[in-house]
């Protein structure tokens, strides 16, 4: 009996519907409310022309600004570092995504890491791993891919806690985080990778197979369980003479065989890419969201007063205060970094 | 045929002997280099009392610096920041340990974010993490216990390359940072919990072992792989009548049935726990280290300069920069926080 085709490409438009709804929503109470998206894409490479015409298209569609900053690849990584501490420093901007791979004089850690936490929309930046990959944490943003698959696999109504998760590749843009998002949603989670030896005897134990690898139709049928539930993240093009093309884009999957076993799986394309999309609608949406309700949020903290008896003079009530930076003054009341300008000591 | 006993304690003497003759040489070059290690302890847990005092003591052997700063359990969470604060821009500190656990009026997750990376010796904050759980990471500080588990694998011969290694527990101090630094070389990894199903299965299959689960003698011989590695995290107090104390230290394992099958297995006390401790005192004298090397470094990254012709004015030349903000430049010719007292713009 063949398994559920997980309909990746209907999930994605009901949740981009849904975010172009929010967004005029908001726009109802908060006319300023105008998320806006940078994308930042260095040189010409026609893979990565083609998704960031995807993104914009989607975003478009969704009412999101979105602006793609086209640089040369011949620029330097002190003067792209320039351009993004320019974005992260422009309020109107809420989502910063720089489009991978960079070209190779550029340091792609570097890169992501110079994105402001709170504007990392690609979740790549490294206190949103750090977040993500800790039991307690709170990322800001989960990284598009992953967080794509963990709503594929909620909407599929699969319940991971307890069930033997098995990640097959270990990259910090899917593998890693995938393998993070499951242990935190209570699944005994297996990483394996090119190392891994008798990887399908693995795959045979898992009930639940997220596959990242870049190998087309590598995981074969006969390997799963019977009644698995198989998300392929696998984006491979194979020649194919019979299309306009001449190439055709196929999984990490062999689909043909894995829907005989497989109670549920992804198919490629129209499983987990559109998702990818939608995630990164959301997240700017998020950031938004959070960036005017930090505007509205007054955290101010008070100084921890110690009552005293009898009660001293005011002079020596303020002397007994250590006073507060008007750095993290102005940061508790909503004041941004670069409509501030301190004249003296900003640090203890 | 009986496994091998791996031997922490003399692993960790030879380590802390070697850290101490490090710190000798380092002195004879500069009589400055100091290592310093605050040790923050809120309240009066007797576990946590006896962990301090092994610390000090450990650290005043190998020739530094520690201090506890003892604070009361009545502390609130703002003043207890103002302290981290005050040791994160003290230049003579080189090391922050905030013992856990805290009490539970403050966020062992807030205190330990607020630890400066730099100083971060425990390795818990999230930028370390962040780092740890990125392939491409470069953490500062691996956090002193996951370290010692890696140590001891090494200094026991075991090549992990390929190797199916089994977690049990996925904490933030032990079990999910091993499991990222086992990944990193290039073992399969599994990470069991709470909700794993059949966690014996999982243990049958594992060429390494690593129990951090805190159940006293969960881990029973037969469940083991004939040749196992195990590594044992546990610390757990049984009660135990022929002791002074009542009580004696026992680990998650069941140390008498598994060495019977395993190659090489960690006892306890006197395996993980001494490693701990030297990691430990390792991690502040690299920040120790690192601190005096940043001090020396000038990584000045020139603005770059599109030479025109014919050769503009001075004028037209110094126009087309734009300048480095003096936060910027007083960071790369290594001025430190506290040293700069800025009078204007400090982001763009």
């Amino acid at each position: 009996m063949a398994g559920h085709k997980i309909d990746g490409t209907a999930i994605a438009k009901s949740i981009r519907e849904r975010i172009h709804a929010q967004i005029k929503e908001a726009q109802k109470l908060n006319p300023r409310y105008k998320p806006c998206l940078k994308i930042v894409q260095i040189g010409e490479r026609p893979d990565s022309s083609t998704y960031v015409r995807m993104k914009l298209k989607a975003a478009e569609e969704a009412g999101i600004l979105c602006e793609l900053v086209h640089l040369p690849s011949s620029i330097t990584e002190s003067e792209l570092l320039l351009q993004i501490q320019n974005l992260n420093n422009d309020h109107s901007v809420h989502g910063i995504l720089v489009q991978l791979p960079v070209p190779n004089h550029i340091s792609e850690h570097t890169v992501t890491s110079a994105v402001a936490e709170e504007k990392d929309v690609d979740g790549f930046g490294t206190m949103n791993i750090g977040e993500l990959a800790k039991r307690s944490g709170k990322p800001l943003f989960v990284p598009c891919t992953p967080k794509g698959v963990m709503v594929l696999l909620k909407e599929s109504g699969v319940d991971l806690r307890g069930k033997n998760a098995v990640v097959l590749g270990r990259s910090d843009i899917v593998g890693s985080p995938v393998s993070y998002l499951l242990k935190n949603a209570d699944a005994t989670v297996t990483v394996c990778h090119s190392h891994t030896q008798n990887l399908s005897d693995f795959v045979r134990r898992a009930d639940v197979v997220v596959a990242a690898i870049g190998k087309p139709g590598f995981v074969k049928g006969e390997w799963l369980k019977e009644g698995a539930v198989v998300i392929d993240v696998g984006t491979n093009y194979i020649p194919d003479t019979s299309k306009k093309s001449g190439q055709r884009l196929v999984g990490d999957v062999d689909f043909d065989s894995a829907i005989e076993v497989a109670s549920q799986i992804t198919p490629v394309p129209g499983g987990v890419g559109p998702m990818t999309v939608a995630m990164l609608l959301q997240n700017v949406v998020d950031a938004t969201t959070a960036y005017f309700d930090k505007q509205k949020a007054r955290h101010v903290v008070p100084l921890p007063l110690k009552q005293l008896s009898p009660v001293p003079s005011d002079i020596a009530i303020s002397r007994c205060q250590h006073p507060k930076l008007i750095t993290q003054a102005a940061g508790e009341t909503g004041i941004a970094a670069h409509e501030l300008v301190p004249f003296g000591r900003v640090s203890n």
